[in-house]
């Protein structure tokens, strides 16, 4: 694990370097050595998920003012969830800096999605630690807040695609239908269900039509997958 | 709302006090009244929970140097969850500041779980936006984390006892065995099965055979209550 490569290249310089290093340090390196002084990224991982929590709450918040709570708390769950930790821990090669097991190594752990977003969160969570929020954020406002639109998540937050994608490896299709409305006027809410040949296996609710169907998607997709 | 009332209590004071007061906005309020300048604090209250992950992460890892990732995973979760919520929403008599509509006024809404847990998180969300992240962590620091200690929530994280308390209203009573144990000697991995009229219900893994125990009750726990 190189320091000063990483601390040149982001531009960032830390005051406890081991600290950094121990954002690389994976489970199965501290494993293989015989060295009390060595600590894996796991509780750095804890702290990062909730550094990115926030300061990706703070960025939604203040770029989509007309967001619902709804969809921004959807929003957020598809930009704090591995598959875009993955892809944040690619685009900065964070692979590059990790210490690996030799076992884990050689079975490719390198390239382990689990382990690219756990480095990307324990990384969050040494800068945090380090250098503080402040720094947390401008951090993420350079490298990975650019990347952050709702059109670069649709294929996380759009259930109905997923649904309808899943179903259609058989051949089948799903149907939705608006089964109820309730409360005033001025606060409507709908009722969606979600049906795959002629059973039910979803229902939603939401503010729109579209956001019901989207809500009894989820449902129907969590029943088929799990 | 009574913003003075409030601020003198607390002692903390606010730039925009219309931030605070939007923090106590309950939707049945809003929509109650013809003004578009009102707003609910469903937006605040998806900002606080963000603050509160943070900080309580940052408390856990502090205060508890030796707790492993899952554990502090575990411990967060329940203090940010809205029973707990509920509970500082009450200690701190956060209800007599509410802003509910007459039907949901009439209808108990003041005593709701769930409004209580909203308020306290949009509370957050609010000091947080108006006056800085150390302000809310210094807020929690004062009124809320010297309740945070693994004792107080134990009747939310032990599962075992949960579990035993489910099945006992039947006059049953589950059993535990440590069915295997995986990993080197120095990262050794414990795998619990429970059992209920001798089908198995659940299983777990855990680094002590207790966390394994209590992964397993866990699932035991759900599949009971599903």
């Amino acid at each position: 694990m190189d320091c000063k490569h990483f601390q040149q290249k982001f531009n960032i310089q830390f005051n406890n370097e081991e600290l950094l290093k121990q954002a690389f340090m994976h489970t199965s390196y501290v494993n293989e050595h015989q060295d009390d002084s060595l600590k894996d990224n796991e509780r750095l991982e804890f702290l990062g998920d909730a550094v990115l929590e926030l300061t990706v709450s703070q960025h939604l918040f203040r770029a989509y003012p007309d967001m619902s709570e709804g969809e921004l708390t959807k929003f957020r769950a598809n930009v704090v969830c591995e598959p875009s930790l993955e892809q944040f821990s690619r685009e900065l090669q964070l692979s590059d800096y990790l210490l690996l097991g030799k076992g884990e190594e050689a079975s490719g752990g390198r390239e382990r999605p689990a382990i690219l977003a756990d480095a990307f969160e324990a990384l969050m969570g040494a800068i945090y630690l380090d250098r503080g929020f402040e720094t947390a954020l401008n951090f993420l406002e350079e490298h990975i807040f650019p990347d952050v639109e709702p059109g670069a998540f649709s294929h996380v937050m759009d259930y109905k695609s997923q649904l309808q994608e899943h179903v259609q490896k058989d051949g089948e299709s799903v149907e939705y239908e608006i089964v109820d409305e309730i409360g005033p006027d001025h606060n409507r809410e709908f009722i969606a269900a979600v049906t795959l040949n002629e059973e039910k296996i979803g229902t939603g609710r939401g503010r729109s039509k579209k956001e019901a169907e989207q809500d009894a998607a989820k449902e129907g997709l969590a029943k088929l997958t799990k």
